[in-house]
């Protein structure tokens, strides 16, 4: 992560600067589905808010891999299951008023379990929450991180439209 | 906006160096609907994306504000808009692992046109389309703006509860 200060000429011609953070990666979220419905969430500490969060799997895509690839390798590291099925759901940008950071959500079914394989800078526990219930804790104010939040409520759109 | 690093002991305990994004404002986002469904979007140029971005009446929350004020003033200030009803929709964090970014959507209704005051910075355009249009920008990839999207959706999600 970077932060570039440009000199720029403003829309009403006044010389101005604008700030950019530049994300080097680009993230990546999985809203995980089992057959019954249920989701896959992934609680921990976070920092910069210094609050615990409950969210989808996400992380950064690393340098060479894709999106997809990005994805199914969080997906294993933070909760040990891999998907037969992967679509993508949504592209988004995060903070576009200061930041460069682009995202792309991704849905995965046939799941199978394995072993969670955290980084030493995760402590991160794992969940499978009816899906109505996790969309319940976004109107909660229980779910607020963006990439989630969209996700599970553009799957909840779905649902909808399938009449569940 | 701040950039703060912290030494720190990691779940692994491990030292390590957090980077944390600190941000002054509150974001405020602003779902603006008519009498017949239609909602009021803003486009502008971009500059951290380079790109033309189609997006709900946003911005921070000046010193003093609150964030309802706040919003009023945005859409005040992008559109010249007031609204005689206001409602939170949701609450956010925008980019939690590096940011301590969070938000307030509104949905405002009863509106009446004005002035807008755009300021030197900002060369906006503002736009009124069906709702199930602006919907429909999210899924074809053309609004990529995280708050857009997560007010869009929430409210998508209340309309195909009200069987509209």
């Amino acid at each position: 992560m970077r932060v570039w200060h440009d000199e720029v000429v403003r829309p009403d011609g006044a010389p101005g600067i604008y700030g950019v953070i530049h994300f080097a990666n680009v993230a990546v979220g999985v809203v995980a589905l089992d057959d019954a419905g249920r989701i896959l969430l992934v609680g921990q500490h976070r920092y910069t808010l210094d609050a615990y969060s409950w969210e989808l799997p996400e992380g950064g895509v690393n340098p060479g891999e894709d999106p997809l690839g990005g994805a199914q390798r969080e997906l294993l590291e933070e909760t040990g299951y891999r998907a037969a099925e992967w679509r993508e759901l949504l592209r988004f940008t995060t903070s576009n008023s200061i930041a460069d950071e682009t995202g792309v959500l991704f849905v995965a079914t046939g799941l199978t379990a394995g072993v969670a394989q955290p980084d030493g800078t995760e402590e991160l526990a794992v969940r499978w929450l009816a899906f109505d219930e996790a969309l319940a804790m976004v109107d909660r104010g229980e779910i607020t991180d963006a990439i989630s939040q969209i996700g599970l409520l553009r799957v909840a759109l779905e649902r909808a439209a399938d009449g569940r």
